[in-house]
């Protein structure tokens, strides 16, 4: 029953094995969006600013914020961005990016328990990284590579992963606190991608008992009808346990899935969040939505 | 490593472990199809015709044929209508009649080896059914239910499962023979429908070793886009070892689900058969596609 509490200044989203699955929303990052890099490096936000209430409004619990522009000062990018899609949101932040100085201003100026994205195996990251979220009193997420590279052994994946968890531990960071991203790789390239990844997200969660992330859209590289896989692969994970994915909530396909997922894992009490999602205009309210409109005709009423 | 081998006069299906899933069309079947089942009575077969066409080309690789029709002469529509779906389409048949009388005139005139739909728990059942099945050298669905009616514990289930199994085997059926629908639940009225059902398969097929298959659009009854839940089931009981199910391959949700089921399980050498579904028209061919390409030219030179 691992659960991994992540904060803003004004809420608490929990990722963990009994919950409903938690979409952190990916768009807010300039890797391979031209034209959102030329505003960012430019010092204008406003995609920022609305791809953050697109994915709110879309159903992410969470938002990943990667500011990586070449030759620019990312750590200053970094920091404006997490205080600006904190200025307009409520949900906590995963806080993006492969230098260590952006990690530490995005931190700086970050109100509540952010999600640092990431650490891996690697020795200096691992000492460069760690004690900046110890620190911070955050949590991170865990890739499963090291010096060696990404391994297709899924043991020695799941022991990468373990050394990252014992490692954080030393550092006074709880295991709760460790999310592994298990290296999901495309399908098209190697095409026991998607059983490594059921096999490892399962050891993570019944032999490590830790939280699990990925990114999601990984697998359906280079095929075509990519959404169509995305929507197979999130509900085949989570049965397996995944608790989280960061991917894009703006494609219906992949909230979808995400949503039936929680309902087929009984994560969705009398199925509410499915119902309210999907229930057609003008349809007669579903029995168990009875409660609440009593209530609120109460309300209405005293 | 489980194989069902199921035939036609022509043509050979095999349900198992390392195969790609099988789709059992569902829609020859007059049950709350008051339009067909009043044609059938009437001894018109036009829409049986059209449906065994319809669900073959969108994917079914065997059809479900059941003649229901209350006040009729079951056992006469039900041959009438294998011979007449035999005689359209090469597809294995699954005959499928609560009535041992039709399921015998069904398989008289069947051509290959059918899958009878179906056997429960229930002692009257065993002990009309399997000498049935066992006379005609064909395979069975086992619904896991008896005389106590459909048990919420899964061990139960599986322990009915587990029985039919067995007496299946006094009688000369092997288990490879048996395959057993663990009987999926509508999750709207049964929380933890999914959990169980996935747990169930799960079981089948790591101790009991036997193919599963299921009425897939069960899991859905009663709640709002249907297909948004059914294309989520489908990959997740996939990913716990079901090996079939007979369900509605006109539904586009559902085809696109099962496909990539299989290439996330590695069941889609290639992922060739995703490629040649949902290629774009006017894309260029993905390289695996190259031999054949030649091969076609050569072809058309030589």
């Amino acid at each position: 029953m691992t659960d991994t509490v992540l904060s803003s200044a004004s809420r608490e989203v929990v990722i963990g094995f009994d919950r409903p699955f938690v979409i952190i929303g990916e768009r807010i990052n300039p890797t391979g969006r031209k034209l959102l890099a030329a505003e960012m490096a430019a010092g204008d936000y406003s995609r920022v600013e609305s791809d953050a209430l697109a994915q709110v409004a879309a159903g992410a619990q969470m938002l990943d914020v990667n500011a990586g522009v070449p030759m620019t000062d990312e750590p200053k990018l970094l920091a404006d961005c997490v205080k600006l899609v904190q200025s307009v949101t409520d949900v906590p932040l995963c806080i993006d990016s492969s230098i260590v100085a952006a990690l530490e201003a995005g931190l700086a100026v970050y109100q509540g328990k952010a999600l640092v994205n990431s650490v891996t195996g690697e020795e200096e990251r691992l000492e460069s990284v760690l004690p900046l979220v110890a620190r911070h009193g955050a949590a991170v997420i865990a890739i499963s590579n090291d010096e060696t590279g990404i391994s297709e052994d899924p043991d020695e994946r799941f022991a990468v992963a373990k050394r990252i968890v014992e490692r954080a531990q030393d550092y006074g960071i709880k295991p709760a606190d460790v999310i592994v991203d298990p290296l999901v790789m495309p399908i098209g390239a190697i095409g026991v991608a998607g059983r490594t990844a059921f096999t490892i997200i399962r050891r993570l969660r019944e032999e490590l008992k830790v939280n699990t992330s990925c990114g999601a859209s990984n697998i359906s590289f280079g095929l075509p009808n990519r959404r169509g896989l995305d929507g197979a692969f999130l509900p085949m994970a989570m049965a397996a346990g995944m608790t989280s994915a960061i991917t894009n909530p703006l494609h219906p396909e992949i909230t979808t899935a995400v949503r039936a997922g929680n309902v087929l894992l009984g994560h969705d009490k009398d199925c509410r969040a499915w119902i309210r999602a999907f229930r057609e205009p003008g349809a007669e309210p579903e029995a168990d939505t009875g409660g609440r409109r009593r209530e609120r005709r109460r309300r209405r009423e005293g």
